[in-house]
């Protein structure tokens, strides 16, 4: 057996430690249900804090504070006795050794638990991963808030209407809740916001454009819902492009399946999400991105190790290519996880997962939501009351939810977005030189 | 004349132009005043944002967010008619062509106002320069932030005590407001919040020390006042050193005069500001950097340029080496010199200057501030009553206001502060690599 001398240091324990790797939805629905178990529970992430991903478009439009959709998670976790938070990136695990290394180390486990949740796909398109703005994490957010505002500070003072065209168009792709949200948000922006902000810019000039590759918007809902969205988005002059790929985007112009091309300085990427896992894994747990677990989430070809949330890919009769990547189901299995876990360790019999659909929503702008309640479907007000109604309660922390609707109401009846702020210039990453603190 | 090709463009207009140069107290102040008036206003700053200076250190101190302090220029001067922003850094002006040169382009003025205020002064040097934490500016409040919560984060797994002390101790130099600001919010998270995230650590071993060279704290209130702060801060555990400067810092050590050294990962540089101006000016305006105006705010040597605000050295009877460099001053001069400039453009008399003290006032924490209000000095819980509402009203932008005041309430109550988040992380400039986006 190696030596290892970079083990990370935690208190000893004479109970099992069980490592929890992501501090998602997943990771901390687990980590909270365990309280009181007895296990040393040390949760790994690469932030100090967790995302409330549902509200990061409001973050990229201006809409809301950075830090309102996020919490720390030593205070968030503070309550569960016997629990280390240690940050860092997880490389690799070693199931033979039952070893994670990460960035700042090494560490054994009894019990490993991934969820590390999903990232960015796309689908192999090189050009498109080099010059579009992902929308997966807070940086990101702030990045795509800052270069839309450089962008209309550029409009400002550019005599090339080639350039001014490409600096106000925005375009966006995936016709997902994200697409569909971040579009919604854009159009509010451009009706309400920008044109008092840059009086001098002609904001009929202004195209945002929303891609999507199938025939329909919100694919996962019901063809009600992708219907009423398409609807109230035209309300909000976003251009939709239906049954149209991106083929290629070198930072100006997109190329689409159909020959066209459209102009534009800002692509929003939310075409996709794959899995997101460490290195170290068995071939037969790898399956499109995802690792495959079985009814009471072990990962197949390991033993000890476990996958919840969007990283597992549980394959059932109702979810033939495993359950849908969705907070909902990363929640659900990261309390379902934590149960079995503790009947687990007391020699009990583990029960198999299975989903509970609570439905689906999404908010196109002002006044405007889709939901889906099983037969029920619904747009309007109404469904817009219930979006910002079960995202308000969903968010983490009592201060979130304060400071959320705080902003909510205010950017209600003024229509206006507080935080039209570049706080620190988006800089692309191929004019990123050494000493630039960006 | 040289021919010159890079003239920012902005809409022709029949009446002279306004160029002022920074968006701060000053700046702001003057064009807000300067609605209505005949004159096409122009106004640069190098962040499309205002940034309300006196809360910076709660920004670093994880009591508020960013964007609560920062208010968009373009929104905040919006009923200005005949106003255009321009957002770019500006290197130079050349007062014989009646140009400035900026890092977006070349524009003419009839009148120029320089406004931009002060920047950090190291007094030469270079060892503080590069290691040290200065707090002027909304990034580098979060990197402050992110770089104290990221040393905390390595103390719980160190086993080596010397970088465990350097990672917890955090020296502060300089006991002005700022200083003494800095030195109370952080005893507030060493006393309340610090141990509850990190139970794993001792702090009672983590020591915040505040440096000052002359003999006493906050030199530019009353005795009282820097006897009561000096008070207050030794209940927060903070450690006063009078009389002691730093003589170099390598960023885990500083040395000290006093042939000591104090291990610290985090130096704050709260110790001195100078002016900050364009190149291109007279020799003769320039002094002990800042530009000496006259009693109408015009620069020496120049016309038809003025200065106002941190940057202007107004030598009078009552102020032979200018006014302070204070808040009060920059927007009483501001709204000062935008009278006597609509008076002069009608052909009327300017009015010399006069600074009206409305008196100072610094806070220490929770429940503890000082007043100076003329002959009357007092400290404690009215004292800090008083400042948080000086401070509320002062801050620009309603939803400030009202996001502030949310935040402060939540925090009193709860003994939290809801943004201990590394968002970015910090990355020292030497450690900073060309693909690293921070």
């Amino acid at each position: 057996m190696e030596q290892i001398n970079d083990m990370i240091p935690v208190t000893p324990s004479p109970f099992p430690r069980i490592v929890v790797l992501g501090g998602g939805f997943a990771g901390i629905s687990l980590v909270k249900k365990l309280k009181g178990s007895r296990v040393q529970i040390v949760l790994f992430d690469r932030n100090n804090y967790h995302t409330f991903q549902p509200l990061l478009y409001q973050v990229a439009t201006a809409g809301l504070e950075p830090d309102s959709i996020a919490d720390p998670l030593r205070k968030q976790l503070e309550p569960v006795k016997n629990f280390y938070f240690r940050m860092g990136e997880v490389f690799a695990v070693d199931p033979n050794q039952k070893l994670i290394r990460t960035e700042i180390g090494t560490m054994s486990y009894d019990y490993l638990v991934i969820a590390t949740g999903s990232k960015t796909n796309y689908f192999g398109n090189e050009s498109v991963m080099q010059n579009a703005f992902p929308l997966k994490q807070i940086p990101q957010a702030l990045d795509l808030r800052s270069h839309i505002l450089q962008n209309f500070e550029a409009a400002t003072i550019t005599r090339d209407p080639i350039e001014l065209e490409s600096r106000m168009n925005i375009l966006i792709v995936g016709g997902g809740p994200t697409g569909v949200e971040v579009a919604g948000a854009l159009g509010e922006l451009k009706k309400n916001i920008l044109p008092n902000d840059y009086p001098e810019l002609e904001f009929e000039k202004m195209k945002i454009v929303l891609l999507e590759g199938s025939d329909r918007l919100l694919n996962g809902m019901s063809e009600h819902s992708g219907e009423k969205a398409l609807q109230y988005l035209k309300k909000f002059d976003v251009d939709i492009q239906l049954k149209t790929l991106v083929t290629g985007y070198d930072g100006h112009v997109a190329t689409l399946n159909n020959d066209t091309s459209i102009r534009s300085h800002t692509l929003i990427w939310a075409a996709g999400v794959q899995g997101n896992y460490p290195d170290g894994l068995p071939e037969e747990a790898q399956q499109g991105g995802r690792l495959i677990v079985d009814g009471y989430n072990r990962v197949k070809g390991c033993e000890d190790v476990y996958a919840i949330g969007d990283v597992a890919s549980m394959q059932t009769e109702d979810f033939p290519r495993g359950h849908p990547m969705l907070a909902p189901v990363a929640i659900q299995q990261g309390r379902h996880f934590a149960r079995n876990f503790k009947k687990m360790l007391k020699g009990g019999e583990m029960e198999p997962f299975s989903y509970h659909d609570k439905g689906s929503m999404a908010t196109i702008g002002r006044n405007k939501a889709v939901v889906d309640w099983g037969k029920l479907q619904f747009g309007g007000f109404i469904a817009w009351m219930i979006w910002m109604f079960v995202h308000l309660i969903s968010i983490i922390g009592f201060r979130n939810r304060l400071i959320v609707f705080s902003n909510w109401v205010w950017n209600y009846f003024t229509y206006d977005k507080g935080t039209r702020l570049i706080i620190r210039k988006f800089i692309p990453k191929n004019k990123l030189k050494t000493e630039e603190t960006v």
